[in-house]
């Protein structure tokens, strides 16, 4: 049961404490969780974008709802998805894997046929929906990993998309801002909402079963 | 290093035993990571439907692109959200959890009042979409509990959304699926993916590094 006892201890944390610092080992182990998440068709289409230099915080603090935590957290971690599908891209994923694999390139062509067929067709929009999704999966097991390291976190949509994405160059890597994730040590007696207690809707709520 | 490990040893299952079930214990389990998960402003807008019903899976045959694995698995967990914010919802989620936290209620009503005015301007769908979004955070942890626990499972999100709302009369519920979870034990001769290696992106690719 670690990882409902870890799930349990997490909360969404309101204050860093910015003189503590999380050792490079965890942050790496949180970034691996995210890699090894599952995404559609296994295409992986994000990357991880790791902020520990703090001048550079501090210009994000600009787009960001909640600045205190942007400029104090140990480092802040940005979700960014490919800005669409392309047939280069599925192609190098998939050259990448029967490489990998020890197939030969094109083992699974029709597939990726297929997934340009359906992916190409649709406006950019829709693409980036998709994949934004996908993103989603890996801040998950990201913040499960930090809270099985006793890292403190706090996943955050609230802020501006466009802000992030001009003081990163997001444009020139193909990418765009999903959610971040701050990651550090809470300033217990600022932290206000962690003495309160976690609150769920009941299983009996949640949970609708079909026997 | 628990969670990296589960990640390691899972992989999207292609074929189930039908003879083997997931117990009862396991299967709370994997619900309970995916209630445990955060949700933008702590709103838990979906439910999670755990379909063991043998009959009720043939039915969903019908909506699924690999309707063996719907077949054979031993329980679907489908992920179903919100079909839209409302002012109703929104006050039972933060009614409750001032409940459960003895504050009074409106505690938090500039927050909600906040909530209501972004959510209750927009269409429907685009409050579907960042519902939709919320509900794969609690997919990645449930995919991890699953894999703490030995239990073999596949995310899914190539299936026909309206055969399964159908089926499942989630309007009745006010609800939507957006993707679902084969849960069960692997029919590992038919499991072609199996033997293969796990390949993701080399982490030089997957981050980028501001230090």
């Amino acid at each position: 049961m670690a990882l409902i006892q870890d799930l349990n201890w997490r909360h969404a944390v309101k204050a860093y404490d910015s003189t503590k610092k999380v050792s490079k080992e965890d942050i790496d182990k949180i970034v691996e969780a995210a890699r090894l998440a599952p995404t559609s068709s296994g295409l992986q289409p994000f990357k991880v974008l790791v902020v520990e230099n703090q001048e550079l915080k501090e210009k994000l603090v600009k787009g960001a709802l909640n600045p205190e935590c942007m400029r104090d957290c140990s480092h802040v971690i940005i979700f960014a998805g490919w800005d669409r599908y392309t047939a280069d891209r599925i192609d190098k994923v998939y050259d990448f894997t029967t490489d990998e694999r020890g197939l030969e390139r094109g083992r699974f062509g029709s597939y990726t046929d297929k997934l340009k067929e359906i992916y190409l067709a649709q406006p950019a929009a829709e693409n980036f929906a998709h994949i934004a999704r996908q993103t989603y999966i890996a801040l998950g097991l990201a913040l499960g990993q930090a809270a099985e390291l006793k890292v403190d976190s706090t996943p955050v949509e609230g802020f501006d998309n466009s802000v992030v994405d001009e003081i990163l160059e997001l444009d020139k890597l193909g990418l765009k801002s999903v959610s971040l994730m701050y990651v550090g040590y809470a300033d217990a007696p600022q932290d206000w909402i962690a003495p309160m207690k976690k609150v769920r809707i009941p299983t009996s709520e949640f949970v609708v079963e079909y026997k």
